[in-house]
């Protein structure tokens, strides 16, 4: 089967056997979404070999030898982390943060730009009918979208800013607004800020006034951290979306005189991102840049590294 | 009166007015603690001139025109945030964040290492009978200690580090010990690890191994941020304390992929703190370096600098 994979210094779709499905689930992918950790894989962030990509939609292709109601033919997605299974907090079905945990296309485990991938069963879950592939391969970014409410609760009179006009960003903005909040996004480009002010989302490129009861921080950029500080009012809250490698100078003090919450959010459950892709309460159309061959992956790879690119999705 | 005046660059006890009492109450203070805040401003921290000192315990003198039930000779300690008293954080009765606040000895407001000063009857809170002058002279900082609890309320059984055996470190060790939490202070010098020890709290010297629940920062230095993200599980919350100039690096991306809570803190409110003195659940006697006059104050302030000393509380 074809696989893009990350081998050092260089990023290739090359040949490699089909995984046996062994004690998990192997899937067959139809779409595989590129995510900016995929660039940053293949520049050789967190040292990872192997094949990347861990946003797909696929099908059921053998279910091996897992105990599971899922059957062959079943369109799936599939949470990205596989914990051990038996430490406390996979115990409680959380293994986001199991300290032996393999991510998909992340850490120690081949991911979703190939033609097969195999999952835990417990890590799969049915797509309902009407969500399409192209939303379906959304719903990792958009879980980990949701992941900022799932770590923050807001009020509905709270004020809300999001930082950051891309891929993510745009759909934290879409989650909020989708869930009954009014967030201010604050991004550079006009032409991805009306994406978002298509759906009702107050959007500028200046930066509003202090006085953010939450500030969203998913610029990508080192400097957010700083930027986010400044919109905030005191004892409000940042919800950190941005990793970038290396050390950032924060002003520490700042964080204790104005008694203010930071508050790390990586990545999310998939069931209020499925609801939310089956209600079609988030316009993901205007998010795809475009739908491209497997088999063209290297130089998607490449116009992936385009400021102005938005989501290139991978079909087979 | 004598009073110790910052000065740019110089600190002085000079002869200045008796302040009036105004619409304020006017406080005889009988004692004043040096707290490390007091260097910095002497240092220059926040540009701030004017009488220094925000730890005190005084007698009623004069209430001037304010509206109280408070009496001349009345014992008293005092909240040091004096807001407006109209905005809407002040309307619930909380100043500590008000926008236009002073703040007694640190910011627009002369302070406490002085015969007299002033502040808003509302700041003041009269001192239980059995708590004496040396103990109730740590309202403030105990209610600092406090303020953990109130930004992050613990469940019995979650594991807590305290970093710094400075004079908040310990006191926030024995807040949690006096609130029934389990503490292991984590700090540098055998002398003062002792005092928490005799308290019944687990001490160290070493770097205890990653799995907190929770991590308080109170050591005091830059460096200490990136220790305590070093003891947190995933999903844990640090606790900061420490106000250092400047910025500090940070692992930010450790923040978003282990979902870390870091969690500012300030002032506390005095309440529980003079709860916890008047119940003598916390153990004051061993934090007291030396009793001395207001008049020897330059030299107190210079052995405050010290590296062993704890609190040197001036009297009159």
């Amino acid at each position: 089967m074809r696989a893009l994979r990350v081998d050092g210094s260089t990023t290739n779709l090359r040949e490699v056997a089909i995984p046996e499905a062994g004690d998990e689930v192997r899937v067959r992918v139809t779409h595989s979404g590129i995510c900016n950790t995929d660039l940053e894989l293949a520049r050789g962030y967190m040292g990872f070999r192997g094949t990347i990509g861990h946003e797909f939609v696929g099908v059921v292709d053998d279910v091996g030898s897992a105990d599971t109601a899922l059957h062959v033919g079943q369109r799936v997605v599939g949470e990205i982390n596989a914990g051990c299974g038996t430490c406390a907090l996979c115990a409680t079905g959380d293994s986001r943060h199991c300290s032996t945990r393999t991510v998909l296309g992340i850490v120690a485990r081949d991911g979703a730009h190939a033609d097969y991938l195999t999952l835990p069963a417990r890590n799969l879950i049915a797509v309902p009918e009407g969500v399409s592939d192209l939303h379906a391969v959304f719903v990792e970014p958009l879980a980990a979208a949701c992941g900022v409410l799932e770590r923050c609760p807001l009020a509905p009179a709270e004020r809300v800013a999001v930082i950051g006009d891309g891929k993510l960003g745009l759909l934290i903005a879409m989650v909020l607004r989708a869930t009954g909040h009014a967030p201010v996004l604050v991004g550079k480009h006009a032409e991805k800020l009306a994406i978002a002010a298509a759906r009702g989302i107050v959007t500028t490129t200046e930066t509003p006034a202090r006085g953010f009861d939450v500030v969203v921080e998913a610029s990508g950029s080192a400097a957010g951290f700083a930027r986010a500080l400044d919109l905030l009012r005191p004892q409000g809250a940042l919800v950190l979306k941005t990793t970038v490698a290396g050390t950032t100078p924060v002003d520490a003090a700042r964080i204790v005189v104005d008694e203010i919450r930071v508050i790390g959010s990586r990545c999310g459950r998939f069931g209020p991102a499925l609801e939310l892709l089956a209600a079609g309460a988030v316009d993901l159309d205007p998010l795809i840049s475009e739908v491209v061959s497997l088999e063209r992956a290297e130089d998607a790879m490449t116009r992936a590294t385009t400021p102005g690119t938005l989501k290139i999705v991978l079909t087979r």
